[in-house]
């Protein structure tokens, strides 16, 4: 499996995830700043793997001697809306002001995020019948994480306990993680995968073509769950259909002290949506909204499946 | 206003839709099989557009003394779920057993295709408030007729009227119709748009900042409609928000006989959807679901407006 992320001769190198998956090139992070820039720019992306990078963003700052807090500061505003950010930063935080080196914390914490993910994997697998057709939107892949993904562990816990699986991806525009990043992941395991745009998903489910839909989550706080733009529609969708509806996410994605509709939903830039392979889609003064991020209602949600197993959505 | 298709020197001229907003150029048709060609091609595309290039079609068979039978057999096979398609190759032929020339016809169509969606867009207006924010999905606009609109129709009468109106354009994956086609049109007469990926919509509509969803057709069957892949999560998330949903399409678009669900839906190539821009956005070999259309059931429709008023759908 490729990795996301790892760490050598005290530099971070993150998997370049904009140039997959047609390339694969890392990039070389020497200090906090280019740990942020990349997290922006999303070189790296999905909830948990911007929370390791976090991590090690901070063990950086210390290898360089800077401002503790201040880098704790600049990095948790890196992005807006995905809690594990400023969680793993307030972690790595507490481990410092213990006398542990923030490197330490660090791996341990990518460490961890990979035995959640398997224990997400196999709560996840308790409820996935063998030959369901699965959809899922966005990438709560491996490349979502430090490894094996949070939706997708449960695809891969499944396919691997033997189970007949067929799984749909959603492209996911504007980014088309969905397309690069989970049909790429599905294919290198040879789960067997199909592509549709977006808005092909209630189709299919008029069509009884989808028995479950799982993905991942930004924040899980009262009232629902944030994540990628659409996956409120495909929430509505499956409603609709009465098919189950599930958000597979670690319990460091949770935010109980907040209403969820109090979260902020991170803006991206007009480009994002209008620019395709480096060429305008439409005229480039073309106004456009470009939310990153919806929230799906919690009497939307199936379940939340954790890594200490299916939790009623707050 | 830029003409979507004209007759000229017993030649038609289809404006390639393909290339805008980037490029002005027309294909010229010297006879029925590169009307086809264009119909397939979506050079030309809307249901109405499409009946009206489909009675040209049969104007330059009958120029060139083709059979006639022969010819009406083939265009109605170009595509398969616009019903304009096959009504208007049938009026042809109606007139032409009538002794009714076949390009006379079909310039007379062409002329009431116009008059039709002006009467689509009196009707429309009177569901449209001051301040509206109006959501679209694909293109439903001149573009998709022999001019003037009918979703768009309904909001050209409404700025026209005077009414202060906005309007958020879906891209309208794959194909991108709502970027290329719609926004162009609005933009070209200055009604203020913002364009949005189509998995944005339910975001706006839980954000109580769409007003009313306008769409056209393909199909207007017992049971729903048949229009452009994704109307269906429209109107689900339109519905579950209290959204008035409206459908413009002429009576042309009407097959009282069938139920919706027997409509052949068109799947249209996996290239469609894995290339943008000339470029891959995935692996080429990556399995496609590419269903061209959807059914929005009769109950996610508050109204059908037609040429004849505001009707319940069947």
């Amino acid at each position: 499996m490729i990795e996301t992320l790892y760490w050598k001769d005290n530099k971070l190198y993150l998997l370049d995830q904009r140039l997959l998956p047609h390339s694969i090139e890392y990039v070389e992070c020497e200090n906090y700043h280019e740990v942020i820039e990349a997290i922006k720019t999303m070189v790296v992306r999905g909830a948990p793997a911007i929370g390791v990078s976090a991590a090690f963003a901070m063990a950086l700052a210390q290898l360089h001697d800077e401002d503790m807090t201040q880098a704790a500061h600049e990095i948790k505003s890196a992005r807006p809306t995905a809690v594990n950010l400023f969680w793993a930063v307030d972690e790595v935080q507490k481990a410092v002001d213990d006398q542990v080196p923030a490197i330490v914390k660090a791996k341990q914490m990518m460490e961890e995020d990979i035995q959640i993910n398997r224990k997400i994997g196999e709560h996840g697998n308790t409820v996935i019948d063998d030959g369901d057709c699965i959809l899922t939107h966005c990438n709560a892949g491996s490349l979502a994480c430090a490894g094996y993904g949070t939706a997708l562990g449960v695809i891969r816990a499944a396919h691997q306990s033997g189970k007949n699986i067929n799984v749909i991806c959603d492209e996911t525009r504007p980014v088309l993680q969905g397309a690069r990043l989970s049909v790429f992941e599905m294919q290198q395991e040879n789960i067997p995968v199909r592509m549709i745009v977006d808005s092909a998903a209630a189709f299919l489910m008029q069509q009884k073509r989808v028995d479950k839909v799982v993905i991942g989550a930004d924040r899980v706080a009262k009232g629902g769950v944030a994540n990628k733009i659409g996956s409120l529609m495909v929430a509505i969708a499956a409603k609709r259909y009465n098919i189950p509806f599930y958000v597979a996410a670690p319990l460091s994605t949770f935010d109980n002290n907040i209403n969820i509709f109090d979260t902020e939903i991170e803006e991206r830039s007009a480009d994002e949506v209008l620019k395709i392979n480096d060429k305008y889609i439409t005229s480039e003064e073309t106004l456009v909204e470009n939310p990153a991020f919806d929230i799906v209602e919690s009497e939307l949600i199936t379940g939340i499946i954790t890594e200490e197993g299916i939790k009623k959505p707050l």
